[in-house]
């Protein structure tokens, strides 16, 4: 099977799992990655492990690396946005990448997903084909927005409307819909390598702890000269 | 059929709609609730028009009321988060109130549908079996916090997590599962009046342009008093 559609049929397990499995919101301690771990965030890791370890070495959010004696290695996130998950947020997904080789970001509520290769890049949807039409790009993703007023006020003064959704790696992908994507805080590669490889040919700005990406190069530099002022 | 059958049927339509029609994100001038109309909110809206003119006379929010010489009332938003639609940020739905009698609430991005009638209060799914779980209600959903930096800040100083996604008669549905539901801005029916009779039981606060809603009463209270500081 190819790396692509393992990750796809790995996440249809884990859509399983929420409706099967018991207690899936407890607390499970601190993960590698330093969040809170449900124990929805662990079964889902041990999908992926099952999954993909014919694939590669995985460095996943929860557990760190696992070394499975090959060449290869992949970066898995899970479930991002489990704060999301456990209040029933319909925005959660999972993120997972093949180095320099693949990126699967599967939107786990409505079956969304994001899948690029060396065939090119593809937006689609696990149970139904998605709807496709000429965006408008005329809104902002901003995630932690909770974290950072400052941004919120000078987004605010330029009256510019933005929506904080809570899964940086899904924003990161449904980004190539929208005005711009505002990420700031801490950066950890589980959260963007799969996002960043699908969005290449979008603009991207990364500093220590801000990203932005967009689309279109005026608007990153529109938002960008915004967030300095 | 019944009126919540009609209502949720017409909601097939409206997602079958966003796929096959043209022109969709078209400009269409503004709308009697004082938005931005596309063409897909006309849409929607006269699908709603068809499918609901027998149960009563009609609210919406694109074309004000609709006289059908009937006796009762029914409030429409026919599509909630517009803006979200034409980024394709996948939280947007349909509002539809009959008044006190039924509500119906649709996610149109993934299918979750809330109604009440005189049988009671459902969470559901249109096109397959929701999640159900022990909720953790520690997120806040914030509507229109690109207008409010200072409720932003107060929340912040508290180290209270928000998202703010963008539909406000779904975040006052899924909101039972949440902390809490902030909105801060002009109050209208289309948007709250089916939210307000599906979640009744829950606490609710109102001021002249703001509005919170928890399923916990000392919820309620805490971020009520630090919205007042």
């Amino acid at each position: 099977m190819s790396f692509i559609d393992a990750t796809l049929c790995a996440s249809l397990k884990i859509i399983r799992a929420l409706h099967e499995e018991e207690n899936i919101f407890e607390e499970k301690g601190i993960g590698f990655g330093g969040d809170r771990s449900l124990n929805i965030d662990l079964i889902a890791e041990k999908i992926f492990i099952k999954a993909l370890s014919d694939y590669g070495n995985i460095l996943s959010e929860e557990a760190g690396f696992i070394d499975n004696g090959k060449d290869k290695k992949i970066i898995i996130d899970p479930i991002d946005g489990s704060y999301n998950v456990s209040n029933h947020i319909p925005y959660f997904g999972c993120s997972v990448y093949l180095e320099n080789e693949a990126a699967v970001v599967v939107n786990l509520s409505n079956g969304d997903y994001f899948v690029k290769d060396k065939n090119g890049k593809k937006f689609d949807n696990l149970f139904r084909k998605p709807f496709a039409a000429n965006y408008r790009h005329d809104v902002i993703i901003f995630e932690k927005a909770y974290k950072n007023p400052d941004i919120v006020q000078k987004l605010s003064n330029h009256g510019l409307k933005f929506r904080a959704p809570g899964a940086l790696s899904l924003s990161l992908c449904y980004g190539e819909f929208a005005k711009a994507v505002i990420y700031k805080g801490e950066i950890r590669e589980f959260d963007i390598a799969a996002a960043q490889f699908y969005n290449s040919e979008c603009h991207w700005h990364f500093e220590d702890d801000l990203i932005l990406m967009s689309p279109e190069k005026k608007d990153l530099e529109e938002v960008l000269s915004i967030i300095k002022e």
